[in-house]
């Protein structure tokens, strides 16, 4: 059971990151899976068209972000400690890129998620992260 | 023996990463380490006035690639494979942050390099990062 | 379509990894997934009874090996490059380690594996890991 | 200051770890350094003389677990949470392989340590690993 709607947490995303608003999109959010997007925009582009490595790791570690802060609740402050992402194509050009981002731990202090970005379009997978995040302890 | 001179380097990522201008500086580049620097810029910073995620992530990354660059020359198309990065501490709110990269192996067809990186005025990383490029085989 | 039988690649492992004889075995070999065990063994052990982290690194290693050398053959050398690992939970006293091995990307110079690990009988993963080998150019 | 003598951190993994008994050996241990060795063994073998992947896996692990239990204290149930190591260069036969771990965070919580590995007499490293570790919380 979620504790976030997707315009609940839309919104608290606008709230807490007002830099990177417009940005990303929320399709699908439940138990099993989060899909979200990054918006095709040339401020993230590299040569060729493609988009750049910062921006699919921008895209990976929000995604872990929204994934776990619709477990816990918005007033928990959670922070990234550990990424390890794989680069394994390039994305196509003029494409969005979408974050499949699943879960594997819901710890108490930690959770682990597993994220596969994808050019909107296509299934093969153009990168693949493992992202941490701290949850500090409740203050009951 | 490098293939770049700091200006030399400044010139080409302006033109290979126009997106970018103005984002980072070298401090130092010589066979043993290169200093890198992520300016501070309200465009990167969190709730609190920390530096976010991926502007961290950006620096390490970059930093990777000019340490690869100056050993090969500005032909090579080289590309991020993999990174791994941890975040330990909060950088410092209104600081430049700091990358210390070192080359542990530039093979022909990778390069894996270390990236510690710091808030200016501290000696405590703040984040620590390895990155590997894939360098495509020379058109000889 | 792989250039082995799960009756060869034992063979084939018996005969390139003979320190490891008897500690795995394959479950399921095909285009979409590998299924590996790590028998339940006490020298594996670590103090309550749980399997050690070396040990799981060893089959997420060998399962992606294995993974590897079924799309190219055997007459490859190919070499692990990277490791990334997350220990999630404690393994199950007494029972095997099963891995699941889904090949994110066949290059021809480098191939990523993501490996999940669960004692076996739970749906829980104790482990997820992401490996990349390293494939050396052919002699053609 | 550092909670065990060599002797004393000698003992403690005899205790905890009898498995590996007389895998290991302590060359140095000091606030800014710790050195331990894998003996050189032929059950850690690959073939060509090499040693294996799993073996290196435990070098690594083992030193950052004695860096961070030499900070603790013996009371503590500390766990690998995570691993990320990169292979770089083939490690030389008939050769003991030297660890340096450097404790970059020594947090309540976690500990994150940098581990460098050489054959011995090179100063080439042959892998290199970023461990973090779980430290549970004290029953005060």
């Amino acid at each position: 059971m979620l504790k976030f709607t997707i315009p609940e947490m839309e919104s608290f995303l606008k709230e807490v990151f007002p830099q990177v608003e417009g940005m990303f999109g929320i399709d699908q959010m439940d138990d099993a899976l989060l899909v979200m997007r990054l918006f095709n925009d040339e401020r993230h582009l590299r040569p060729g068209g493609t988009v750049s490595g910062p921006a699919m790791f921008s895209l990976a570690d929000v995604a872990a972000y929204v994934a776990t802060m619709a477990r816990i609740g918005p007033e928990a402050l959670t922070v990234t400690t550990h990424c390890s992402i794989d680069f394994m194509r390039k994305p196509e050009a003029g494409r969005d890129i979408l974050a499949e981002a699943r879960v594997l731990k819901m710890g108490r202090s930690l959770s682990v998620t597993d994220v596969l970005l994808f050019s909107e379009g296509s299934d093969q997978a153009v990168a693949h992260a493992s992202l941490t995040y701290s949850i500090p302890p409740r203050r009951d």
